[in-house]
């Protein structure tokens, strides 16, 4: 990916002078200071602190993974330098490259990483695990203190898809494939692993896992933690190899500690899913409500129904009328809240799931708006993240952040959290745009997915750590969780004890001792540094 | 619970004539030495070690808990030694009482419990949680070596609904709630958790989470780990409270750490499951195949369907044969293999999915068998356990054990393990009986539930233990899990760590050094003690 934009600038689409018109009458004209000159950008700005890893050390390393794999120019330095959230990109443009790794080594095997962690433990360097970068949390930016470096380990040339079991319905692959090619490897073989994330276009098959990724189509396929039935895992101390059955009672599943472990434990080197069948039809039928409320009781029931639709997408009032699904026509989405509802699988069942569907909505009371938005949703549904760059170029605050919680308790949650973002960004009376979706729904409870943007002001890093500073604090105090899908990394830290408590921190703690007694992996990621 | 049987004995059913004279038919007459009278158990045999704690901690615990609800008398002593597999049946038949507890203590609130563990860790005192006592793998009986003491937890008085939230369809259960009572209290709000394993009338909701059950039912409604949404746990250490969201990316799932803890970690205290609307309708089809293979290609194609059956159970052809799941009818059943297809929940999705599954069924060769078959598994599906102690007292060795693995490994993990069982328990030619269904199916795999008869020999206990090492090995040889759903105990021990590997014994013992650095909690249960 480029350094400083989503994806390749390449695929970005340019906004519609419709969508800079609209920006402009609802944030004002850009302060010149503020808004961005994407043609500059053939001179990156910034320095590289200078690399700091002893001659001998990139000497071992390069005698395990081979010279041309361990890379300390400025180039790749640059581009493995922190993630894709907002603030990761602002600090970029700015020219900030403090977070950059001293080197890049790309092991080939399981048996590499695991010799390039015990590398690093002997030598007390930093291990970052990269797969596709697009990390929003700052689960890239790992401490640096008391470390004499900080190493990436890139996993993109542990790409294979290892087995197919059609049998079993399994595909065994390797951490570094990127979604597309996970999925077009897999479609050789008519099937799919049907995870589909935003960030599905660069993200990466070990991300998912160390992540607890969830997609698009969750609804029906299953979030990612959920798709998982085996790991191996290289860690500092030796191989975890875990999944004899989809499921037992053989102690605790040590698969979900694996799962959401974000590098900190070790370093996924294979990962066991269930797939499915490449399905025969999909169908994406638009829904309106005529508010958010009604909207939620509708997802809430379908989702309670036994029925399994494929995908489940809920906008809010202002989400609705901003269309941000289809940047090709922002603002000119009709009123009350539009929904998704997809089916994806065999003919037959995809007919029998519809038509049941379609049943208990009309009884509900939405209106069928056919299959245009639907269209345009699957036509716009990795978009959104090139929008945030060509929005940032024009000087406005864009990102996003999510949450989840059971049905009794997503009234308040989206009240809160929409409130505390619109009191901080709108200080002073400036304008807010909050945009929220549900995207993710289970039979006790769904995900609020927020979208937020306001005129860039002072410190737009600051700006926005204050707005997500006061959103986690309404979602804590909500009961809440601190992320459905987007991991803890070092930006959700403050609030992960909250959330699992202190005894819940003592053993995420306990385990990375045990694992990682040196404590080189992503240190400072997900798992609070003693004393912090 | 009777110390020497499984239940009530007043409700166990009286062994039929016809399947007295089959038992000698197959196995030869009982000899005098090994059969077992059941009208002498007006005087149960052994005698209890002496109560080893000293009166000032006696006296500590009667403060927390109340002097009525601290008890060292030899009733309770003896209803509270040991769990419910053969082994532990035998030795209390043969008067062993080695691992009776030296009290039993029962705290009637979650401070209570933290308060009690505190205690324990202080004095060095082991402390064993019990529910329903109905563990078949040794987790009630604790290691005794290096400890002053062992204290059973009983959990009976904390036998509450907390709350029921119909909005996100979840309810909040104490942990000592026993399977009915549970179901009873839902059903007044038209609600059912829908978990119904073959322990289901004693054993309790604390227990279902702490060893991952899996209900009889698991195919429509999930595991017991599946249906957990929230914890509460005390430990030595402190409270661990989980449980924000139906799932998040918060890190790894911790509740997926204290699930099939088997109160190594803690005591679970409340446990807040997904619940679903009592079915409107319930239907059982029997279907009948030709060969266990035809019924396994058969149980897949559904699993992997996208149907959802409520209830879905295979047995081998010897299973079917005999006929266990009714036993007012063993020996009577017809040729080929016997499957239970249930249905359950609303009126028109029962119909649509019957009818999917029907097309589907026959479409592969099933016969339907009518309702029949399945109204005499919904009549006896609580009954084995009664009847194993009926054929324990005509002196057959009679007991079960359950493994699960992936579609393409089933074929030979049932010929392993039969092989095994065979080999051992009909060594010399005695007749060995060796049946086997699936009772739990997922779309990558499924459990296959060992039943296992042979006239007793030498002392049974050694004898089933020579045969269930044989199985365990032909098991963890097959790649596949040494307990698909009855925990590990101190029984399946030797073979976690083939399970596991040493790196997940280690992260085991690192969770457990965490939360309960006196190791007083189960010691020896689950997690192997240092050196073992």
């Amino acid at each position: 990916m480029h350094p400083l934009r989503w994806g390749d600038p390449a695929h970005a689409t340019a906004l519609p002078d419709g969508a800079r018109a609209l920006v402009e009458a609802v944030f004002g004209p850009a302060p010149a200071t503020s808004a961005h000159d994407a043609t500059s950008e053939t001179e990156l700005p910034g320095a590289l602190p200078p690399p700091g890893l002893s001659a001998s050390l990139l000497s071992s390393l390069a005698e395990v993974v081979g010279e041309q794999h361990v890379r300390t120019d400025d180039e790749i330095r640059r581009l493995r330098t922190r993630g894709k959230s907002t603030a990761d990109l602002l600090r970029a443009r700015a020219g900030d490259l403090d977070d950059a790794p001293d080197a890049v080594v790309r092991p080939g095997s399981h048996d590499e990483v695991a010799e390039v962690l015990r590398l690093a433990g002997s030598h007390r360097v930093a291990v970052v695990p990269f797969g596709g970068g697009t990390c929003v949390t700052g689960g890239l930016a790992a401490r640096r203190e008391g470390f004499a470096g900080v190493v990436s380990l890139d996993l993109g040339r542990l790409d294979s898809l290892v087995d197919v079991d059609r049998t079993s319905m399994t595909a065994t692959l390797q951490p570094g494939l990127r979604g597309p090619r996970a999925e077009a490897l897999l479609a050789e073989h008519g099937l799919t692993i049907g995870h589909f994330p935003q960030s599905f276009e660069h993200a990466s098959i070990g991300g998912f896992a160390a992540t607890r990724s969830s997609g698009q189509a969750s609804a029906g396929y299953g979030r990612f933690d959920a798709l998982v039935v085996g790991l191996t895992v290289a860690t500092p101390t030796g191989t975890l190899r875990l999944g004899t059955a989809p499921a037992n009672a053989a102690g605790p599943d040590l698969r979900q500690l694996v799962l959401g472990s974000e590098g900190a434990f070790g370093v996924i080197t294979e990962v066991k899913v269930r797939v499915r069948a490449v399905p025969e039809v999909k169908v994406y039928d638009g829904w309106r409500w005529a508010s958010f409320g009604d909207g939620l009781a509708a997802v809430r029931a379908l989702a309670q129904s036994g029925l399994r639709p494929t995908v489940l997408r809920l906008s809010d009032e202002a989400e609705s009328a901003v269309n941000l699904a289809d940047p090709d026509s922002i603002g000119g989405g009709a009123g009350g809240c539009l929904m998704i509802v997809g089916y994806e699988g065999a003919a037959g069942r995809v007919d029998a799931e519809r038509a049941a569907a379609t049943a208990l909505l009309e009884g509900l009371g939405g209106t069928n708006a056919g299959e245009e938005p639907g269209r345009a949703w699957e036509h716009g549904r990795f978009a959104a993240p090139y929008l945030r760059d060509s929005l940032l170029d024009l000087g406005v605050l864009v990102e996003t952040l999510e949450t989840a919680t059971f049905w009794s308790g997503v009234d308040r949650l989206y009240a809160d959290v929409k409130a505390a973002l619109e009191r901080v960004l709108g200080d002073g009376g400036a304008p807010v745009l909050v945009l929220c979706h549900v995207s993710h729904v289970y039979e006790t409870g769904c995900s609020l997915y927020f979208t937020v943007a306001a005129r860039q002001a002072g410190d737009p890093v600051e700006q926005w750590l204050a707005a997500k500073t006061a959103a986690s604090d309404a979602i804590v105090a909500a009961g809440a969780t601190i992320t459905h899908h987007h991991a803890v990394g070092t930006d959700h830290q403050p609030w992960l004890s909250d959330e699992i408590g202190e005894v819940g921190v003592r053993v995420l703690r306990a385990v990375k001792a045990e694992l990682d007694p040196a404590g080189v992996l992503n240190p400072g990621v997900l798992v609070p540094l003693d004393g912090a």
